[in-house]
């Protein structure tokens, strides 16, 4: 606590290592809380499991 | 923004795509806010994943 | 379980119940599951605790 | 992490207490991690905040 | 409702089973409500997909 | 989408503000996505609401 949740597209190893540690540095600073309370966790849909605007994200025409 | 989270049993691409339409023109008439602003998650869960009652879904006697 | 969870702005009594009961006719067809077994949660979420594209929503410029 | 997250009804002090320390000496002895790994976190949602079958429990009769 | 979301590690079904019994018995202790209102879910996590203090579990060095 | 969600303690106006530039600043780079997709929301918890390692905030000694 505090528990960070990202529900968003897939990332690779590389990008949870860099957003985990952008996130957690930021939040430590904002709360004032030591690093170790900060937990964030990583949700990774699929396109067909999203929707915005009632268009999954796997309908949408590529651009 | 909104975000609309489902915790549900796995559904084929014809249900997410039937269900994120009709939660999201349920959520734009209700919250006046334009389509593009609803995001629909869904988080598909197998049936050792949950329980109601204590008893994991998988654990129920077929009827 | 389903269980779906708005995190939105704050919504009236009537808004609330029209959106839980669309939402889950809706859910209740796609699903195939009874009515009873839908959970439906509200979130309301002050304009402060809410960012789009990192400007805080109580920021924005009326229209 | 583990994050426990409850969504329901309003509880108080001593509830909360209890309920915690059940839930963390339970998820303890199952994850196999230590006590202070453990977030229990309760959001508390008045009656006209939840919908059960498409009824806000506001509207349920008293029995 | 009341639904009880875990965002952990992953348990093998033995695990799931008694920890969804043993919350669920203490939920329906505390809140006062039957057991067929209790919805305990599992968020299954990669240890790549959870950070804490900023570092990925995956990183950490083997104790 | 993605949404962002924190569950932490109360924060005032400027630390949300704060935080939620810093938290969409890195996830725009990491996702690699435009700013207006990403939404950011705080989830307030007293300190009666959360519990670490079976202990309510609120019941922790003070420092």
């Amino acid at each position: 606590m505090p528990s960070i949740i990202f529900d968003g597209p897939p990332l690779d190893l590389a990008q949870k290592r860099a957003l985990a540690q952008a996130v957690t540095a930021a939040a430590v600073k904002v709360y004032g809380l030591p690093p170790p309370t900060m937990v964030v966790v990583f949700h990774e849909n699929p396109p067909e499991n999203v929707a915005v605007g009632g268009e999954l994200l796997c309908d949408r025409p590529k651009s």
